[in-house]
Parts: C-alpha cells; sequence; structure tokens
C-alpha cells in the first residue's frame, strides 16, 4: 500500500509567494480599476541586456547545425562557462577552481537539494527570519519535528536576526550541524561583515559545522570592504560551501541559471568517523539527479561576464539600488523605521505600531495598491516587519512611495 | 559534528555513463588514429529543427524588451506550453488537464526527484535490467540496504525481465508500494501492450500500489495499437503517473524539457490512513524546489507541437528508426541475436558466448572502435546484453554495423 511522505503535512499553509499571489489576484478582482504595483516577490523587471540575449540566440544558432549542436553536456557546466566563474572570482580576489563550481538552474533549486547530500539526524541552524526554501526542504526531508504556534518547527535551531542586535544573528548557544547563512540577507537586506563572518567559520571549525552560504545578493553590494563570497575568510575552504545566482544579478529570474560552489577541502565524516569530500558526494547527487542547463542558456551565463555583459549588469543593479535609496529615504522621511537598502535590494521596515505584518499587507494593498511581503511570512522574528523589493520600474517605484506617504504614514 | 548522508556511500562504483565515457577517453588517448563511433549513450545528433531554434530565438528576443520580458513564471510551466502538451495528449485520444501537467528540466531530474514524495518506508519494485537512475535515487534516499555481489541492493523488489519472458516483467509476487514501468523500454527496446499494462493496471488498484509510468520514448513507437500513455488502460488515472521528455523525442538532450502528468485521482494514504492527492504533494515539491524552465526553452518546447514543428520532429524519428533498423537487420545477418529497435531507438542483443558484457564492450571498442552500453550496467538480469543506440548519424551507423560484422560476427 503506498504512503506519502508524511512530513510533507508538517508544512505550513502554502509557500509565502504564492499566497501573496492569491491574495492579489483577489483584491484586483474585487478591483479591476487598481493599477497595483508589485514590489513584493523579488522578481526583476529589466529586460535581458543585450549581449546576453544575443547569447542565447547565437546559441540557438548552433543546435541548428550537426556541426554545432550540442546534447547531453556536462552536468556540473560547460568549461566555457566555468572559466568565466572562477575568472569572475579571481576578479574578486578569490580563488575558486572550475572543478569546484557546479552550474544548476537556480539557486532556489540548489538550497533546496544541498539537505541531501547530509545525514538525517543533523541539527540545523537558521535564521529568524529566513528565505523559506532552506526551512521547507527540511522539513519536507523529515529533519524537523511539528511547528509550534508560532510556526517554528522541532529540532530546528532558530537565530533571532532583528534590530535588536542589528540584524547579525548569534553563534547558536550549542552544537549544531549545519547553518545557513545568506548575506546580502534576504529578507532583512543586511550584510554580514568579515569579522562577523569570521566568527562563523570559527564556529564551524571548532564544532565541525558547515556553512551553506548563500551569495545570491552579492552583486548589489555598494560599500567597499563588505565580504562578496565567504571564501574571502581565510580557513572558509575547510568549512563552507557558496550558492550565487544570474537571477538577480543579471536579470536571470526567467532564464534560469546558478551555481554552487564546494571547495576541494570541503570534507565532514561518515558513519565511521572517516573524512568525506562534499564535492564528490554533491558530484553524484547532480550527475544522478541533474542533466545541465540548457547550452543556450550557459552561453547566455557566460556572457554576463563579457565586458559588455558586465557593464550592461552593472547598469541594472545601479538602476535597482538607486530605486532601494528612493524607497529608503521616502519611507524614513514618511516616519518609517528601515533597514537595509544599501548593500541589498532589500528594504526591511517596521510596520506601524499595532498592525501585523499580514495586515500592514492588506492595508498596503488595499489603500496604496502596493504588494510587499509580510516580514511573519519569514519567520516569527519577522512579525511586525515588512519587505519591499527595489526590483521594479523606477516610475512605479516612485508611486509607490508617493502612495505610502500619501495614505500610510507611519 | 556535520555527518554526510551515508546510503550515498552504498551506492556501486560510478553512474554507469561517466564509467564507460572514462573507458574511451583512456582508449582514444592510446589511440588518437582510431574514428570512435559512439552508440552508447543515448544521445541524439541531429540538429534542432527550424521552427524550435526560431522559437527560442523569438523567445530571447522577448526577453530583450521590457513590455514583454519574462521573469520568475509558474513554476508548472506556462499556459501556453500546458495547453499545448494537453492538446498533443488529446490527439493521441487521451484527456489530461493542463493542471495535471508540471513541466521540468528532464526527466531524469522528474523520474529521481519523484521518490521525495513517498514514504521511506515504501517498497520498491524494479525491472531488471533498468534505468540506474530509479534504483540509486532510492539508494540515497534511504530505501534499500546494501548491494550484494550481484549489484542488485537489499529491500528493493527485481523484476527480472529477459529473453525468457519475451522481456514483460512478471507481476511482483508480494505486495510492492511503487512500480517504475517504461515502455518502450530503456534499455530493452521492448513495448508493453496495453493488455500487459492493465494487467498493471489491475495490480496498482489490487495492491494500492502505484505506477510511476516512463513514457519518454513514447515517440517512437510504429506499429499501430501499442499504448503511447498509460492513461490509454481503463482506471489508470487513479494509479499511476506519467513521465514524457522532449528529449529524445525532439532533439532537447541539451536543450532541457520535460513534464509529468500527475492525474487530479491519483490518491494514496497518509500515515492516519486517509487518502492525499499526488498531484498537490507533487506541487508543493515543485513550488518549492524548482523555479519553473527557462522561458526561451518553454516556447521551444510548444514550438514542438505546431504542424512545422511535428513535421519536423516526426521526420528526424523516422530517421532514427531507419538507423535502428539497419543496426537490428545488420547485426541479425551477422549472426547476434537481436531484441528491439522496431518501437524503440535502442537494440539490445546477446553478446557472444563466452563473453561478459563489459567484455564485450571492451572488444567492441578497442576491435571495432565502437561504443555501446553493457547491459550488466543496467542490472544483473542485463549480463549477456549490450545496448545499441540508434541515435547516430547515418553514415556512421552503417559503418559501425559494417565493422561489427567485419570483426566481431557473432
Amino acid at each position: 500500500m503506498a504512503k506519502i511522505n508524511s512530513n510533507y503535512q508538517k508544512l505550513q499553509a502554502g509557500y509565502l509567494f504564492p499566497e501573496i499571489g492569491k491574495r492579489v489576484r483577489a483584491f484586483s478582482a474585487a478591483n479591476p480599476a487598481a493599477k497595483i504595483i508589485r514590489l513584493g516577490i523579488g522578481d526583476v523587471v529589466l529586460p535581458l541586456p543585450t549581449p546576453i540575449v544575443e547569447a542565447i540566440k547565437a546559441g540557438a544558432d548552433e543546435m541548428a547545425h550537426r556541426e554545432s549542436f550540442r546534447g547531453y553536456g556536462p552536468e556540473q557546466g560547460y568549461d566555457f562557462l566555468l572559466e568565466a566563474i572562477a575568472g569572475n572570482y579571481r576578479d574578486q580576489g578569490v580563488t575558486v577552481a572550475p572543478g569546484e563550481i557546479f552550474v544548476s538552474d537556480g539557486s532556489k533549486c540548489d538550497t533546496a537539494n544541498i539537505q541531501e547530500i547530509f545525514a538525517l539526524d543533523s541539527t540545523i541552524a537558521v535564521t529568524d527570519p529566513v528565505y523559506p526554501v532552506y526551512v521547507d526542504t527540511n522539513v519536507m526531508a523529515g529533519r524537523t519535528g511539528v511547528a509550534d504556534a508560532s510556526g517554528r518547527y522541532g529540532k530546528l535551531v532558530y537565530l533571532p536576526t532583528t534590530a535588536e542586535n542589528q540584524f547579525n544573528p548569534p553563534l547558536p548557544e550549542g552544537k549544531v550541524d549545519l547553518i545557513y547563512l545568506c548575506s546580502p540577507n534576504n529578507p532583512t537586506g543586511a550584510v554580514m561583515t568579515k569579522e562577523t563572518l569570521a566568527r562563523w567559520v570559527d564556529y564551524a571549525k571548532k564544532n565541525e559545522a558547515v556553512i551553506l552560504f548563500d551569495a545570491a545578493y552579492e552583486a548589489f553590494i555598494t560599500q567597499p570592504g563588505l565580504p562578496r563570497s565567504i571564501f574571502e575568510i581565510p580557513g572558509a575552504r575547510e568549512v563552507a560551501l557558496e550558492f550565487r545566482s544570474f537571477s538577480k544579478t543579471a536579470g536571470f529570474t526567467g532564464t534560469r541559471c546558478a551555481f554552487t560552489v564546494i571547495p576541494n577541502e570541503l570534507r565532514v565524516r561518515d558513519e565511521s568517523g572517516a573524512m568525506v569530500s562534499l564535492q564528490a558526494l554533491w558530484n553524484r547527487r547532480h550527475c544522478t539527479k541533474f542533466n545541465g542547463v540548457s547550452y543556450p542558456i550557459q552561453r547566455a551565463a557566460a556572457a554576463v561576464y563579457s565586458p559588455e555583459g558586465q557593464a550592461a549588469v552593472k547598469a541594472n543593479v545601479t538602476y535597482y539600488m538607486e530605486n532601494a535609496r528612493l524607497i529608503r529615504e521616502g519611507l524614513a522621511s514618511a516616519g518609517y523605521t528601515v533597514h537595509g537598502g544599501v548593500n541589498a535590494p532589500y528594504i526591511w521596515l517596521r510596520v506601524p505600531a499595532g498592525l501585523t505584518s499580514w495586515q500592514f499587507f492588506d492595508r498596503l494593498l488595499s489603500e496604496a495598491h502596493v504588494v510587499g511581503t509580510p516580514g511573519s511570512g519569514f519567520g516569527s522574528c519577522g512579525e511586525g516587519y515588512f519587505r519591499l523589493s527595489a526590483f521594479g520600474i523606477r516610475e512605479n517605484v516612485e508611486e509607490a512611495v508617493a502612495r505610502i506617504r500619501a495614505k500610510l504614514p507611519a
């Protein structure tokens, strides 16, 4: 008699963004004339830059001829892309070998799948608030208990990350095995300094823990001296792996390409206590469950690193960060307490006193026709906060800020 | 202290195809003048048809403009593609609703990931020989014991599928929960009739089992009356889900697109005995761990169903099936016992007496410079068999057959 994986029944309601979508559709159906501005889901809006579009088309043209047609490629990605990624790390002052890079179709997939190569009884630490995928995939795998009234799952170690600690997650009090860190942070927009990250690397070494470092937003760091890669920290290669993505950096949310770096040195124990290469395990998973990214899309990803591609994606990042400034300053002058938005495309604001995050969501939608993301959707410590994304068309961002100032001053 | 998922250590050696690649590279390095013909891995060689290439390029062009740019799409696939797939099923006489379809980046991924939504203590039946992904992903998840000397994993139920039973897997003797079936079959090239499939549907109903039906090769069926979808069988919608792919059908091995159909009626029990929709579970997994297929690639997949696309892909299938005929008849006339190759792009031949499958692999490589796939790589009942793929350029196929006839008559 077939049975379901009952861990799925522990999952809280719907995944955050589908729930937002549902509420927006309902409002829109009831108010067809309302011009809704979406600063909720972190989705880019600027078109793909020309050099990237041309690379997809050139890749497609290669597929049209027998001599240049590409069938199955290496699961890990083509050398031309691995070399380009390694070159970009080199430009950032970090040494990563092409053989340490695994190209995939998204950081959501990679951060979701990485838990598979670790023991089922691993103790997991996550920040609170947190990108829900880290948590939900461990719930599905059976590494957690059920959720309590606040939405926290049993067995997970939550690290409260709020204004009270300047959005710097505290080190776990006891020992944990795996730690998900995201910097620049989604949703708070905070960035870890080298000193902070060095403390985490030190913790991981002392406890034989592994840091799963999500650097999907590294391109948005504007202040010098802040680490874009955990591998800028001495010793990190022995305790950390890193996720990066073309989604936000280069506008690939609908084009789909990302990668994970697993250093040669990263080893953890098996049941017998012997040290095993995580790169080898991930490679085995990648080869067994994945067949590589579409060839024209890998060409597009490589084009991101061309001089023209770099200039174009940097212009887009600058555009979004100007949006971030407008939101941050506009809301601050309307009386809101705002965080983030300096080295990250997210503004994390305090909702007005007396409102929950979802109540603020509903008011913002119904009164200002602006969509954001309720902080509580990212965890119980996100209650009372709200995320606005800088991924918008300038005039919409300006109008959204003007509407919030007019209709919903803090 | 972080620990690995120790189930990975139960996995046998390398995944089959990387091992083949290694041996071919070694031979090639030692014999640089040898012109190697590859009929091993099931990878297509004909270029992507023009209407499909043009669709990728048109999709890329849409991404270049703000008005038509696409960011995150629906995880399940765009409506235009879901409708086209449902339309193709309708043309084949099968009713599938767009909402039952989940577009992905490959059937390898789908057949690898599907086990996640079932209980860890599920009893799994697989044919022997079998596509290794079905087995390896259950090993990784911990549903098996260790492998014995023949390579069979404990707890798995193997269904011997050989010439002795006309490559028709027997029903399991006891109860199993999940059954992987592949028709047309990789690697044997055999196809299940409606009567045979109806017996499986009946078994599944009686035992509350679920059939995971891999129809990746349905386009290669040439004889009328054979089922292309398990949903042609009455009652199958309550006990089966189906995988299909553009990889072999339309030459998408390097372009990456596939889909899984999970009928509304398909329900299995949870711990409490209540019936739960597998479609809802898979949807949750899909939304949490996947972000949809690249937009230009979804456009390409939809173009497969245009009249021009259909004509082009049918011409390619016909080309490959003529290859299959040449291999089948050429080897038969050289004294080989051959199976498959009539409704499938694979020829499954008996290796000459006294040789193992890998010994024949090495002789074929070193004497005829032809690469095939050892049957034992697909399971212990594949020992003594060998798979040749019809995915080759005509003149190479002809030369390979001529070389085998000249150098290695049976």
